[in-house]
């Protein structure tokens, strides 16, 4: 560890530009100009093993209420700021996980602050509404200010939800709805429709499906989980739905080598989805909906190319299926764009676009005819929650004020440079290193040695994230910047030097 | 409406047990001693109808966003205090139906703006953790502090989720996880248990069932929705399970006059849930849970006895069935207790009890067995929400302070009371009143009568819900007086005289 604090010293001491990596000599990277971020703290300071003492006595205490096996460490939130997580321990963590994927402008950002200080706020946080029927006076306003002011492409319409897994789930429900008004030539249910229904029996509860992707994640409610297929353990044991499932394009990497075998890898996985469709059309459980991730983030931050996309696209369109983008991980601006999607550059990229996480509330964007028909089809209690609104409002503000998606995609371009070079220095075990701005992963040569350089990394103060089988995935905050990356970079390359 | 003012002002000005309801003369109730509730209104006032003109332009503003069908009009919750509700044309409405049965102690109650104001309280609303992985350190204090310390008899666990459909999900999948290994012998899944349900097929996803009730309510994903039976609104076009649906007792009223029917029905009704156990065990489906109301709500408010409820975790128990009330709408203190089930006087009366709205945060407490083997069986990003706790945790302590359930059972009393008296009163109009608590209803002799009757109380100034085919749910807050149930009573008095 001592050699690692000088190293990083050193890295901080250096002139931009400056670069060491000549054969054999460790890996140190430029030192970008210090930090914008004012709320931020200095690096990582690590006082004892992670989880120290006073983390391992709260695991025990809330060993006796919860199920604790996947727990890190407890954190101390009042005094983490920006990209550094503070546990109770006093370890303070470069945060490149960032809570699975959901803290947008890193923690305690003063305009969130000040925003909550404000006691014409208060009101929001107490009186919790039923939005779909009795919404507060801001609401349009506050809609408008943040999601409508984001909306995809095609879009003007959104739904707010309480999570990503109801997002997803009322995403599909919007879907089998449209597509079985579609099948009755938008007439009145009848009444078997409406009979059956209720005893979840067709015809009032259709034989239809949506058809996922192989390594695709979209929750873990039983509608969700009957499209996701990442992990056995999100699914072992519960009952599911027989739904079509297409193999997701495994790409060849480095890309520019591989471009004819990916191509036909693409066409391989669009044909696949054609013949499925057919497929459950004639099994007589029509995919009313295609549902995929821009980027399979849990399933390993699995890519594909923008033509894969818009063929996709163009499949579901032919075959009357919706297409729903699902961007719960991919969202909020860490690809450097709003949304992932738009790197397709398509004018009409999906019927439906569904959200959570860095956008602090869940919900869908969707097309003017997927609104359901009538009220109280897709409804419930709280659909979503305002005090969120009102911190998304303030977020989206920041992100306009602070230039955060063009500094995510610097910081993006030096963190994949970074990622391309040690990948060169160390090509035994680092491969395929991918991503759009700063939603980036690395694979590392197995399972058991991922996991190593995850506790050696944590241990020096980053904290990083795994994915799918041997990957590690990168998700810093909007506030990541190039002065983060070289910071972490040098640190990854002590623990790569010290495992190889 | 200017009648009913002046009837309202008269009851006011009433001595205690004053009672003038001679046949034919307006029935006005006994006026109580003024509400304790230091930060609520004296009463209704009603500025223009509703929804009044300010409220029209917002509903046309969000139409352009989302579907406005089921709004009702805009709220000023700034303005809203204890138990009424302000909207946006400055109409003030005593509210007995608290946005769904979801606002525990009122609007803006002094102790939870206080809560808010407090500066060392701001981190935890503008960092939002993964619970499951890095819990903030006062997690286990504030779960033994809120929840837990009011967990049902027998359990001592409890999980956290966002929302009531969440919970329920999220219950169903602990069941099904829990038979499972009782089937296996608690033995590692096997490689097939692991591959096959990747691709959503059994073994891995088995063929299990949740049985449920005609005429109950658990929400809206989908594997909730599988066992909602209420309205066929909910479940038009979305596919669904082949699971088994056992009938609701149907009591015949008033109770003491059919004692012998109703034990006959409530028989029938639990030969009916053993049967069908056992028939889809035949199917090989066997049902790994079974889920029901206490009372069954937005199904219409269906009670059934104790002896029933007793006798069907019997049921359950004897079959190898999982048993799972769900409290998200009877719990949180409206029946007089905690929890409906406590009505029972059962010292093991469920597995598992998931509870929403009131709770403020979604969530079930479980029996030690039904907690899942493996971490990240029952997982997802957020886990709940703790700044969700942190105010749950005041309501609590304000429901204690202020003996709120004790409050509760005497406004229960009195509204009970009144509601007999209006139903001798109106027999054509009004029948089977009931309730425990303030958790009461009343039916209506058909639904037109009934939404005339929701729409006229609101004009004058009251806020009520409909529930089932024509009956009326009173849900007010945990601070209803006495003295509220007085005036609701003398205005719905007013109502019914001008319907009638």
């Amino acid at each position: 560890m001592a050699s690692s604090l000088i190293s990083r010293q050193f890295a901080l001491s250096l002139q931009k530009n400056l670069r060491l990596s000549a054969p054999g000599c460790r890996y140190v990277s430029k030192a970008a100009p210090k930090t914008q971020v004012e709320f931020d703290y200095d690096g990582p300071s690590m006082k004892t093993s992670v989880p120290g003492p006073r983390s391992e006595e709260l695991t025990k205490q809330l060993g006796h209420i919860q199920n604790v096996g996947a727990i890190n460490f407890f954190c101390n939130y009042e005094e983490s700021r920006g990209n550094y997580l503070v546990d109770v321990d006093g370890n303070r963590m470069l945060d490149i996980y960032t809570q699975i994927s959901s803290i947008p402008i890193g923690y305690n950002h003063p305009d969130l602050l000040k925003l909550m200080s404000n006691p014409n706020n208060l009101s929001t946080f107490v009186n919790r509404p039923a939005l779909g029927i009795l919404p507060p006076e801001n609401f349009p306003e506050k809609l408008t200010e943040s999601l409508v002011s984001v909306a995809p492409s095609g879009m003007t319409r959104v739904q707010t939800m309480a999570c990503g897994s109801c997002s997803n789930e009322n995403a599909y429900k919007a879907m089998f709805i449209w597509y079985r008004n579609k099948e009755r030539g938008h007439n009145t249910p009848s009444e078997e429709d409406l009979s059956s229904c209720i005893i979840n029996q067709s015809p009032g509860c259709p034989e239809l499906s949506i058809l996922s992707f192989m390594g695709g994640f979209h929750g873990r409610t039983m509608g969700c989980l009957a499209t996701t297929h990442s992990k056995a353990i999100h699914k072992l044991d519960v009952p599911s739905f027989d739904w079509p499932i297409a193999p997701f394009p495994r790409l060849e990497y480095p890309l520019e080598e591989f471009t004819r075998e990916n191509a036909h890898e693409e066409a391989r996985c669009l044909e696949e989805v054609e013949d499925l469709i057919v497929k459950w059309r004639q099994k007589g459980k029509p995919v009313a909906g295609v549902v995929i991730e821009p980027i399979q983030a849990e399933g390993g931050d699995n890519h594909a190319s923008s033509d894969f996309f818009r063929g996709l696209r163009d499949v579901a369109r032919k075959h009357g299926s919706a297409f729903h983008v699902d961007e719960v991980q991919t969202g909020g601006g860490t690809t450097g764009k709003m949304w992932a999607h738009e790197h397709w550059g398509m004018e009409d990229p999906a019927d439906i676009v569904s959200f959570s996480k860095k956008l602090l509330t869940g919900g869908y964007y969707h097309k003017d005819e997927f609104q359901a028909d009538e009220p109280y089809r897709i409804f419930n209690t709280w659909m979503g929650d305002p005090s969120k609104n009102l911190i998304l409002s303030e977020v989206l503000n920041v992100i306009r004020r602070e230039n955060l998606l063009e500094e995510v995609t610097r910081s993006g371009k030096a963190l994949m440079n970074g990622l391309f070079e040690l990948q060169a220095q160390y090509p035994g075990m680092l491969s395929r290193a991918r991503g759009v701005g700063t939603f980036c992963a690395i694979d590392i040569r197995d399972d058991e040695t991922r996991n190593r350089i995850l506790i050696t990394a944590r241990d020096k103060g980053i904290l990083l994230g795994g994915c799918g089988d041997r990957s590690i995935r990168f998700r810093p905050a909007l506030v990541f910047k190039e002065y983060h990356v070289h910071l972490f970079l040098n640190i990854f390359n002590d623990v790569l030097a010290q495992l190889k």
